[in-house]
């Protein structure tokens, strides 16, 4: 199944091999920067490259093929709309049309081969764009666009039709190709009289990415806007990539319905994570209903939505619901972002402070953003008597600072702006008007303009009015390029604590694909000789697979007789469990096939008899009977490889029992992840608290239990493909210091 | 501690001398609908009656006490509005000043005693109004407003003087109290040329409920703003009430910072859901940062936030976060209401259908809708072949209905809007509009407007553009009284799930205050002479408390001999376990003062040994030990009361074990409830699959549990202000038909 959905044939096949001939030294080598060619144990790539797109959205020429000037057919839209944006971004135009001599009053040419010039970008106003892709190969053009719809979007046969244009494309060599199914979206009319750092816009979906286009009517910058289309070639990944390069990117928004390639994407926000870049995503398939709707729509897959979530949190992409979120996190981000050169310089501290004119509004913010986790510091006593030179004293100005509405309309209130952010406990000022008075608000609003330009800290403005067309907001606060103007208390708080979250985590990024093993472990050759493929492995095959991988488990002998148990018991050493072993048993304890604490020969000559009675009343095939050494009671954990359509293997821990069962309590990742990510799986665990020990049991050991998740990445990793399913569980996690054993394992092969 | 922010005296000390005297019938009376004067048998009212605040918001003449015309004086803008406002309103308008002669040609009278009329209001322009209201009383007015500031707001000597004020106006009958600390929003300008139900507005806060004042320009009808301010006297519940009752009010909308009376305001969200009008509700307090910066700022109690929770949605008042929630949840809840006359047609379907010119749009708001739990009903196949009349085959009609864009610019818009609409599965329809383009949104907004004169059904469009000045939603969208119009998907979905809710709630809703004891049970005489008040009450004798209220105890016997324990096993019946017994043991089994499965008398003789030592160690005094039956094992349940300082008594039920522990799982209910509400705790727990039996378990009984928890709620209604705390910990819930029986309890006296 994976891979099957990647496109990326190359890579898959050079895995396969790799693989199947067992040639890679056993020496791991690793920790060194990842470069192009580089590929993971499991044969995926360890580096993208950055594709040169600048000539796609800044082209010296273009050519328009099927260019029309004839009224009321729709490729005269197209062409003069081309025509209008070649004029504003200095490219030069070239109409291709067998027939016409010209259009729009320029010379056309016959075909391709026939341009005058080699043009860097083609426009095709085709309905079937695959003829021409060899004759744009030849004529070395840089970029095409394929408008056309009727591709993977319409089903089967549409698929097969972008199969064959995506297989003459990668012949083509150079040529990139953007489409099918895209439309104008990249070639529209941006405000250049905009200031600051800008939005870099990526959609599936023209309908959807307008609201964050419009922005520019609000005065918020915006650079690119690459619509997608069905990704034939270029996909959202290279347009991260490349956005993350631009100088004049401060934030990266995305609307992504399905991805292409798992890998793509993920190396893609590694980049943006590396420079600093934020990435912003609304990523549809939450449910079954919005992936369904989205997959008929593009035609792609959306990956179960938990491991999507967990892909982007490890890269820090911050992924958003609403288009509303998009907008308004990434303005944030991007007017948080520093320009490149002083990138180095110290962080922003994180303290938030809100500030208002009333009271009731200040408690309210400041109930709604801790809640959502926002730091907010108690000024310091000396900053409040500061304050309080300007503020009246029976007015609390600890943080939530209210000012009581007067010092505004006054020289106080550009003072007291000044004095909060020149507190160095606070980075971020936050503004709520929730009831615009323009004697005081106007005033305000031009106080907080001029505050913001006074400072590198972030000045926040949430307008609370529904109307929306006081001066104080159209005129004042948006035509600031430094203050983030917000609309409703909620998208605020989710800004500013995504601004937050993502400059500690770019701060604290380490790549883990420059980590990732290149090549198996000692331990592969050792495990591959233990699969069956197509076969589910008995319990006793599966923990011999774990152990290969160096977990630990309970020391066992297989017996297939009572005679044998006896013996196996003694080495195994009193008190033991006895199991049912086989190939195909599921439900162990439920069918009555465990039995616990047998501590002499008489309780094991019972147990045998009984176990293999129930076996052939339940009609189980047995391979014999486990004769395992007892556990002392610990913590009960689940950890398993499972495997998803778009990113492949993953790796699950989750708290065992009947918590797990119960509540779904469980965390995902998707490798490559260093020991950082296996400490935050367990700090998603809502159960987390029962590894520190409660109700007096003692703390367990964490440590092993990071070890044997890093230890079953690698078995996704080397083994990944092949498996498709592992699971141990439980494993016992011991008490700090003693480790943890597997107590039962389930692997089925591919 | 309760009762003490009540201010309700008379009520409590009713209250303390019927539970002192037990002179209550033992006989129990209920099921009858409350009637004034009634008490449930905490001896909390059961009825409010419904103050008649026409002559506040609509008088026939008014008194302007301290009134001003002096340029420059802040008495001057308060009586020139009120001078306005009368206008308006047709009062006529009396200024009261001891020394002018007029005030803005009105002639003045010195004092309220020398009023030419018996005036319905009186605004109290006064920095102290206490002197005035006896005054007040004697001329026989209905209504005064106190602006002034400076009460509990500011502190002890405030809240003192708070107090001196509502004792004036409780001694002068029938005159009701409008602040201090309020302000003029009462007296604002009302747009009556809106139509269709309205929104009333109840607020602690100017600022905050001016957005919702606001909406008026947005096309938005309100029909009244109560600032309640401190509320010495007329407080949010009195508003509640009467709202309620008004013909014209389609839905309420509160701001609430604090709650002066726990019980006042539930017998107000009572009214609200009988007469099906759906209260509306920001309640800061979320965090412990909301809740002290809110107290600071009213002076009032905030109850801790699960408890508020719960008792909003007990009386289903929706509560939101956010103002812009409490703005579009409102407005969609009055755009729903129908007229009382056709109160009592068909409830609406619930189905929602989304539609849009959009693949992309309608996957993505499908997604969101679909995880906040709105039902998306598939539309049947001939629907789908009606709506394939006007639309392309290839385009998904099933629900998202993506039209592709063309239909809606011609005469096929207006057929797919009314042929949704006629669908008998349909209820609500919603298109989200989120990259308006004129030729085609305009139009589309127009039909929407058309289509929502022409259906019962509610119609809803989601405007996504940021810039919010286009025409068609200004003009168009806005200026219909119908459609309901949403800048956001998410405020969108909010909004309709707490329609579909409410219609749901009320529909089968029953007052719980009908149902509620007004007597003690035969149990309480029993129970009562079991209470040590300030005391912890031994195990064995909170058991004993429990079983006087018919809840099973396991069977048990306390002993003070080995001899006496093995005679107390046999009776009890092997095997047993054994507990040490005492006032102030807590954490028995940690220290090892529980031993299980004791199957023989020498077992027992060790065991009391053992036990008796351990308490010497532990220097742990015993009153014995106690034997009892061991019990099969079931589900373990927390069962308890604890004491909340805004509503009193409230019944708390959870998973028991570590999963109580580590994940707080568990719901709370203020009495007084039905057994709807027992079962919807239950439906509340994250791990309620247990009770349902996980991993080949049976179901427990639920129906136990659930009997359990309304004996736990006779017993909080009825020492509930005389138990500091009840805890059933464990309580075993055995599988189904087998009851439940509480294994361990801990009482405290008050």
């Amino acid at each position: 199944m994976l891979g099957s959905t990647h496109g990326t044939l190359t890579t898959d096949s050079r895995r396969a091999r790799a693989i199947a001939c067992g040639e890679h030294p056993a020496q791991v080598v690793h920790g060194r920067p990842a470069e192009a060619g580089d590929l993971d144990v499991s044969g995926r790539p360890l580096y993208a490259d950055v594709p040169d797109l600048d000539r796609l959205f800044r082209p010296e020429s273009v050519a328009v093929v099927g260019a029309s000037d004839t009224e009321g057919r729709p490729n005269t839209g197209i062409t003069r709309q081309l025509l209008a944006w070649s004029e504003r971004v200095g490219a030069r135009l070239h109409p291709v049309h067998p027939t016409r001599e010209s259009v729009f009053g320029i010379p056309c040419v016959p075909s391709v081969a026939d341009l005058p010039e080699q043009v860097d970008l083609a426009a095709l106003l085709l309905s079937d764009p695959l003829p021409v892709i060899g004759e744009l190969a030849e004529a070395k053009v840089k970029f095409a666009v394929a408008f056309a719809s009727g591709f993977a979007e319409t089903g089967a046969e549409g698929a097969a039709a972008q199969e064959r244009l995506a297989a003459a494309v990668a012949r083509a060599g150079g040529l990139r190709l953007l489409g099918p199914n895209t439309n104008l979206n990249a070639f529209e009319r941006f405000r250049d009289d905009l200031d600051g750092p800008a939005i870099a816009l990526i959609t599936q979906s023209g309908h959807q990415g307008r609201p964050v286009f419009s922005l520019q009517e609000l005065g918020i910058r915006l650079s690119h806007w690459a619509p997608t289309g069905n990704e034939a070639d270029l996909e959202t990944a290279d347009f991260i990539s490349y956005f993350a390069e631009r100088p004049e990117v401060g934030a990266i928004a995305a609307y992504v319905e399905g991805l292409k390639d798992g890998r793509a994407f993920l190396l893609a926000a590694d980049r943006a994570a590396r420079r600093g870049v934020p990435v912003v995503a609304v990523k549809v398939g939450r449910t079954e209903t919005g992936a369904r709707t989205a997959a008929s729509h593009t035609g792609k897959l959306t990956g179960a939505d938990a491991v999507v979530d967990a892909a982007m949190r490890q890269y820090g992409v911050i992924r958003v619901d609403g288009l509303d979120e998009l907008q308004d996190t990434a303005t944030l981000l991007a007017r948080a972002r520093r320009p490149r050169a002083t990138g180095a310089a110290e962080p922003r501290p994180e303290g938030v402070v809100v500030y208002s004119i009333s009271g009731g509004t200040g408690a309210h913010f400041a109930d709604l953003a801790t809640e959502a986790g926002l730091p907010l510091p108690t000024l310091s006593a000396a900053k409040q008597a500061e304050l309080h030179q300007w503020i009246p004293d029976y007015l609390s100005v600890a943080n939530p600072v209210d000012n009581g509405g007067h010092p505004v309309g006054d020289w106080r209130g550009p003072r007291i702006l000044d004095a909060i952010l020149d507190d160095p406990a606070v980075g971020v000022l936050i503004c709520p008007i929730t009831g615009p008075f323009p004697p005081m608000s106007d005033k305000l609003a031009q106080d907080l303009v001029a505050a913001a330009e006074r400072t590198d800290k972030l000045v926040c403005v949430v307008w609370g009015s529904p109307v929306g067309t006081e001066a104080a907001y159209r005129e004042t606060l948006l035509g600031s390029s430094r203050v983030a103007t917000f609309r409703t208390f909620a998208n605020c708080i989710t800004a500013v604590r995504a601004h937050l979250d993502h400059s500690r985590f770019t701060g604290a990024y380490r790549s883990p694909f420059d980590e990732a093993p290149r090549s198996p472990s000692p331990s592969f050759r050792k495990a591959k000789a233990l699969m069956r493929p197509g076969q589910q492995l008995s319990e006793h095959a599966a923990k011999q697979l774990l152990r290969a991988y160096g977990i630990r488990v309970p020391r066992e002998q297989l017996v297939t007789s009572a005679a044998a148990a006896v013996r196996a018991a003694s080495l195994v050493g009193y008190p033991v469990v006895m199991k049912a072993s086989g190939a195909r048993i599921a439900h162990k304890t439920e069918l009555g096939l465990v039995k616990v604490g047998l501590t002499s020969a008489s309780q094991i000559r019972d147990a045998y008899r009984e176990l293999t009675d129930i076996a052939r009343y339940e009609d189980v095939s047995l391979d014999g009977v486990l004769v395992c050494q007892m556990v002392e009671r610990g913590v009960e954990m689940v950890v398993g490889v499972t495997h998803d359509d778009l990113f492949g293997p993953t790796v699950t821990v989750g708290l065992g029992g009947v918590l797990v069962e119960v509540l779904r309590d469980s965390a995902v990742r998707v490798p490559p992840f260093a020991e950082d990510q296996a400490h935050a799986m367990l700090a998603e665990l809502r159960g987390r608290a029962l590894l520190d020990g409660v109700r007096g049991a003692p703390p367990a050991d964490v440590d092993a239990l990071v070890e044997v998740v890093l230890r079953v990445q690698r078995m996704a990793l080397e083994l990944g493909d092949e498996i498709a399913e592992l699971d141990i569980n439980p494993l016992m996690v011991l008490p700090r210091g003693q480790g943890a054993v597997a107590l039962d394992a389930l692997a089925v092969c591919r």
